[in-house]
């Protein structure tokens, strides 16, 4: 029972330079891509051991605050929701009993948060966004019947569909319950489902209902985009 | 620039533990609370150094993943989005120049996710609800009133309010958001708008829209809800 006992008490002083350091590069105005000072100025400057100072850059390495580049030194990081995504996609999976259940949440919270947009995006669409999005489609429909996988098109389409609009947030959260998706669905051996063909439909619904203004046609749209893959995990949760 | 180098090194063999630890807890049906076996036999079992495996424990335990009960060992956490908080905070408040923008989209954001729920909320609201809620508005007004913050009641009004829609996802995002608006705006010395008792007021007219079933309403309620937010973020943009 040493190792752990040991792990907590470093945690502590860890914590604390975790924090001394986001404070030291509040103060600084520091911003994504600026430098951070060395090791031994970081202790001098915040009063903690290097032994602190190195774990706590660890922690903000995993949490995407910093990144350390081969060589250069430590520099502010980009702050991206990846530690968040890596999270989600664990959290879902994990779990047999409720893994499916958790799936059936993702994909839901997809689809409010693109109902939600609805009435945003009809304002701000146009017609290069419109050529786009069904050039998009249309390479979808050709991996399909090939049989083969679309994920990187239909990332870009959900991507750009949502390009226009105000909120970065929002944005960041749809790409990011996108990824949760994508990547939680092998993990649990989940196959596409059997009618995607309505899905890859739904993707032109959406594009022509934002295109002709049409906040009802959008909607329904939006539901028939998730509907197979609703089908599809309410039938694994009937089988459990 | 040796140390640099070093942590950058380490990282990869960490990213490696990382991998192997998340999947041992997914193939041995691990969940939350449960414990996982020593270091040493993590060692063994997936073949990575005991500095890795330590590293390795220190990253999981930063996002949440298993937390290190002092003397009892090393346990499968409740995966909870503190870490994504956390991060959203810092990243909401780092840049002087557009830290505030940052809060209008926090705050956008929680408008978003509240007018989404509307149709649910208004199916799922009971009259023990509504007690509850204008309960905690009451108290929030005598806090107000004696010029005192009511943040645990807010924070209670809105967990209640939500506390019967299904999805928990929503929840949590919910939750997260309004705990990213509450943390980073003393940060930025962001006082209370000025009209705050516009605010408190929408909660009443939130709940009683949700308990006369009327959509209109509720999201009118929203609006003003957030409104001296706005009003007050509008306001310091423009000043910059």
């Amino acid at each position: 029972m040493e190792a752990p006992r040991k792990a907590a008490r470093s945690r502590t002083t860890t914590q604390d330079a975790v924090r001394d350091i986001k404070k030291y590069i509040r103060d600084n105005h520091l911003r994504t891509g600026d430098i951070l000072p060395s090791e031994t100025v970081l202790c001098e400057e915040l009063g903690c051991s290097r032994s602190a100072i190195r774990e706590a850059i660890r922690a903000l390495v995993t949490l995407d605050i910093v990144e350390v580049r081969h060589g250069y030194g430590t520099f502010v990081s980009s702050m991206s929701l990846e530690p968040l995504i890596n999270g989600m996609v664990f959290r879902t999976v994990l779990d047999n009993d409720t893994s499916v259940e958790n799936m059936f949440y993702v994909v839901d919270t997809r689809e409010i948060l693109d109902l939600s947009l609805g009435a945003e995006l009809i304002e701000v669409f146009t017609d290069s966004d419109r050529q786009a999005l069904l050039d998009l489609v249309e390479k979808m429909r050709e991996h399909n019947d090939r049989g083969e996988p679309f994920v990187a098109e239909d990332q870009a389409f959900h991507r750009t569909l949502l390009s226009r609009t105000k909120n970065p947030l929002i944005r960041e959260l749809n790409d990011a319950f996108w990824r949760i998706q994508t990547e939680a669905q092998p993990l649990l051996n989940m196959a596409m489902p059997a009618d995607i063909d309505q899905t890859i439909k739904a993707h032109i619904d959406i594009v022509e209902a934002l295109s002709k203004g049409d906040a009802e046609a959008y909607r329904a749209a939006v539901l028939n985009h998730y509907a197979p893959f609703r089908r599809m995990i309410a039938g694994m949760l009937d089988e459990n």
